[in-house]
């Protein structure tokens, strides 16, 4: 019994962060299911370090120092509930599980919710920032049994990144809160690198840029608004050449695999009801990515336009135009994230700290950038601002930034570069400030063919046509008046 | 025991529906909880038919004919299990429970399955072409337990849509694969009422005709490529005056509802990793135009370009880009929706028929129209049709689309109209026709911050990157090699 913190689950993620957990002095235990990984570990990277190891379950738990704490990085699903399940029988009353995978967080409710019932307090958190994240600083996001946190505050804030010396882990709320909040960040990262990749691709086929200037203009990008994580290492990538002289990355496949949390993301905007339209264009454009052999195919069959050389007359009014492009879909996408942790607050009851989770995002993570300090202090500002976008910094960032980002979207419209990202927020933008929208036309339709009644603009209201008031509207003239109450067709 | 026909549920499509039945000489037997609905009917719409009534369960099964046929439509969840148990202990082996409600396709799955252990066989049917269709000839999508089909065949197919001569009505396949059909259908019609929304809106605050203007152009489109129920609706509604002599339409309140069957196929999509963009785009519209009090503070917060009145100077040429907008995006559309189907089927193993498919939607229901005959002749020419966009017919559509469909999207990018649906119809062509997506660069990215692996070009293999293999580049110099093998972060 002399370890502080236990970690199952010896991946490079757990490598990584129980590395970090002892170079901050505090002794750790762990365990793996394959035990010759815990052998190796402690004979390599671990070597020296205050990290002991253990080859079951039971010697694991009986290393740890009472109230244990522990932290499980295995992949979600099925084999959280198989360790959960192995650990029940030798934890006692008060101990913490800390599940710090990519759980859906819904799963992560009803393990909190179970272990309760058990007396062990159980903490979903998302741990964001890959391996050179978990190893020298990770954005940490936990959520759940509340009682855990004083216990877990100090390993969590001294082993998370620090954003001017501030830790980027705070306690995110209850049940799945921590899981919910990492679900969205990932779907931003999704967004993010949706983005960047439709800017390269733009840089490459209309401005006609080799690999290497195009990491320059990156590089020049992030010492301004978009100074970022994802920008350094597009930077750093763009560079990198193999042996034969040929950048790297053109040597990639681009197919992309998506399964998880970005699919979460857009699955829970649709069920919140919430137009999140960036995660959910980067999701389908990796689907679309991934349909290589039928694309490749579609290439020989539907005709786009020519691209000439010296298409672009003004080429640093063109990338100065993509950076603003760029930065208000980011922007957008960050606000549509917003609107998500927003409904879900109201939706699962979950008070949500605004600025604690910029503050989470703003270091350690895969989307940390300097974009998201600013984020930080507007929520600061104004914990409860209806939506980023009305907070003076960023109003005035898409006003500026609005002529550029149209230009861009007229050239890659008129060159047949792909732009779904950059697109939908933009569209959104458009939408979000009309105060009317065609709806009303939609509206009619659909009480037209389905008597799924309208209501009127309160100041079109007359004695026919009532405000507030569900109507429909016999269009056809002999549809009768029956509207579809119990129906929808 | 005289009923050909039973009918659960005495809403508007369920009242339509089964005078249809019986104005093709079956008789019927209807039956509604609140059982004044019964008498009222019997009095009015249903008088002097071959309908009778019950007001019990028991006694509208026992004037079945057996085996018994009935249909429930009721609001899709738990209404539709309460009413299947209630008849449970009332039927016998080889009756037929037909459900023609919105259910979700996975409910239908469970419920064929439970039903078909009782031997009852469990039929789930689309219906749609709302109160019209359903009362003059809608299409039925029916799948389920196939043993049904003989016996409801003719029913079925009598008071269908005919599309030259033929029914809108065949048989779709195993277990929710009839409901699943009706939701893609539902998908699509989300996209096709979104596209149409969006080109009004371009012709107003674009173009600034008039209501009436808009209606006579959409008349004319209706004459022409576009020709289906949804553009002659939009002619109808669009001539609709209030008494005051004001278009109803811009009376009607702009926030649509959505919930059910476009949300589901959006999901669905997401599920199955189909890029099926319209369909997404159009339900975020419509919860983007839900939320319109805070869409009217933006609209006094967030700038946007002035519209100049002549701003087009060609109304002609604006008119016929549009045309051609509207009609491209609506093929892709259909190509996405089409290629849910195709997934589905090689998820679910459900042997689907496209020609069919595209004939039930040629006419009786909302998506009816010319455009679906095309479809059907692709489909019958090439049941294995790859993509809707390889077909000739398709492609040259396309082609011809093309100059003006990217004009269009111009336009609305430079004066700020949303335009989420069209937009991403383009980029989802130009994606789709890209052999190469700038998904190498994301891939790099994953493999860089996360050690995701990515894999090379098969033209580019070479002894360091070998083809067909997940490869873990060291992009830091520091990282070390362990890929994120168990571990998405």
């Amino acid at each position: 019994m002399s370890a502080d913190f236990g970690l199952i689950g010896l991946a490079v993620m757990g490598q990584n962060l129980i590395m970090n957990v002892a170079d901050h002095g505090f002794n750790a235990v762990v365990y793996n299911r394959t035990t010759s990984k815990v052998d190796e570990f402690l004979a390599g990277e671990a070597k020296g370090k205050s990290i002991e190891g253990a080859h079951s379950i039971k010697e694991f738990v009986d290393k740890l120092r009472r109230p244990r704490k522990l932290i499980i990085l295995v992949k979600a699903g099925k084999p959280v509930d198989y360790i959960i399940n192995d650990l029940l029988p030798l934890l006692d009353k008060g101990d913490i599980i800390i599940d710090g995978g990519n759980s859906h967080f819904p799963d992560t409710n009803r393990r909190c919710e179970e272990l309760k019932e058990k007396g062990i307090h159980f903490v979903g958190s998302g741990v964001s920032g890959g391996e050179d994240g978990a190893r020298w600083g990770p954005s940490l996001m936990p959520g759940g049994d509340e009682a855990a946190w004083p216990a877990i505050k100090s390993i969590f804030q001294s082993v998370a990144a620090k954003s001017d010396g501030e830790p980027c882990c705070d306690w995110v709320g209850p049940a799945g809160a921590g899981h919910f909040v990492k679900m969205v960040h990932n779907g931003i990262e999704y967004g993010d690198m949706q983005l960047i990749c439709e800017v390269y691709d733009i840089l490459k086929r209309v401005g006609k840029f080799e690999d290497k200037e195009i990491g320059e203009i990156f590089g020049k990008w992030n010492k301004g608004v978009l100074d970022s994580f994802l920008i350094e290492i597009t930077t750093d990538i763009l560079k990198k050449n193999d042996k034969d002289g040929v950048p790297l990355v053109e040597k990639i496949l681009d197919t992309a695999g998506q399964k998880g949390t970005g699919k979460w993301s857009a699955v829970n905007a649709l069920d919140l009801g919430q137009p999140v339209t960036l995660i959910g264009e980067a999701v389908f454009s990796r689907c679309l990515s991934a349909i290589k052999p039928e694309r490749t195919r579609a290439s020989k069959i539907l005709p786009g336009p020519e691209i000439p050389d010296g298409a672009i007359k003004d080429k640093q009014q063109f990338i100065d135009d993509l950076e603003q492009a760029l930065y208000a879909s980011k922007i957008i996408s960050y606000a549509q994230g917003f609107m998500l942790i927003r409904e879900a607050g109201k939706e699962y009851g979950w008070k949500l700290n605004n600025p604690a989770i910029a503050l989470m995002w703003r270091g350690g993570c895969i989307i940390r950038s300097a974009f998201l300090g600013e984020i930080t202090n507007a929520y600061r500002q104004d914990p409860n601002l209806e939506n980023l976008l009305f907070h003076g910094f960023f109003t005035q960032a898409v006003t500026k930034a609005q002529a550029g980002w149209r230009r861009v979207l007229g050239t890659a419209t008129t060159y047949g570069v792909p732009t779904p990202a950059l697109a939908t927020a933009l569209a959104f933008y458009d939408g979000y400030r009309s105060a009317r929208l065609p709806a009303n036309l939609l509206q009619a339709q659909r009480d037209y063919f389905g008597a799924h009644t309208f209501q009127v603009l309160p100041e079109c209201a007359n004695a026919d046509f009532p405000a507030g008031q569900d109507i429909h509207f016999n269009w056809t003239g002999h549809g009768g008046n029956i509207s579809a109450s119990s129906y929808q067709a």
